[in-house]
């Protein structure tokens, strides 16, 4: 099952700057073999299901280990068995739309 | 790696009604042990890193047999290593501090 | 237009220990004459539009003030012109459909 | 107040294709003068916290009159006092810790 993916990671305890936590679950991302788009309130992945889950609980046990001891995490999640959809398709459907 | 979760499952393509969808997830992690609380907003999840997830890959996955073509989840998921803290201990927390 | 709503307001820079900014929110939305639940990851609010929206501009005014330098919010929306519906409407047409 | 919002509408009751009322809401942001980036699973938004929600109380009042029944939205909003950040200095700040 395919999913595509919005996440966003906050690190508590650890003071009003996240970037460096946010940095290491990019880099875990892209080890997982995920496709990715950072942007400003989050990263979008496009995967397996179970690819882009087993990456997110490693995010939360290296942001843990470099120090945060609380971890605030959204996600959404979009599956569809319609047809298949990538990120890209989805940002061009909406702005093919736009006048 | 205990997590407490908040599910939102939201079937699309399927009308307005999302109620029988909702509940075969209420089911779906009762069934897999899970401390649960139903919300106006969504459900509540408290336990195991995976056993949690395992769940949520299950409801999409029925969530789809019965007929929903397409599924937009949100999940909050917070997981701590300073101390642990059950569901019910984060609502006495604030309540205590209520005027 | 009415709203039924889930706010999560998570303050940045000031530990781990949410709790006493949570009560400050509840308190701010309990005299905007909003009906609340509060659980274990948020608070759901049934209200008026602009009434709710008022209150959760002035959680975040109130807890820049209680000292947090920077708050990351959570909110679910929902609206509906087919029908009224309350929050325990909608909790009870889940339970309804339990096994 | 200034603030940066992650914005998710999901219409419901009209089908699987979301990607017209995606892009009326577009065209609404960019009539309010607001900084905006559509990604795969929302879209991004800078400004004055009273110009932000007032736009999107207007998307799902346009929503709505498009013709659906309900609407499930959400949002991430951040505050911050100790310093002034762009969603672009975000981003940056994320990609320079990139290894």
């Amino acid at each position: 099952m395919k999913a595509i993916v919005d996440l966003t990671i906050i690190p508590l305890g650890i003071g009003v700057s996240l970037s460096k936590y946010v940095a290491a679950c990019e880099n875990i991302l892209s080890d997982a073999g995920l496709t990715t788009q950072l942007h400003a309130n989050g990263t979008n992945i496009e995967g397996d299901w179970d690819t882009v889950f087993a990456a997110i609980k490693q995010c939360h046990e290296v942001v843990h280990q470099m120090g945060a001891p609380r971890i605030f995490t959204t996600i959404h999640v979009g599956t569809r068995t319609d047809r298949d959809q990538s990120m890209d398709e989805k940002v061009k459907s909406v702005q093919a739309k736009l006048r």
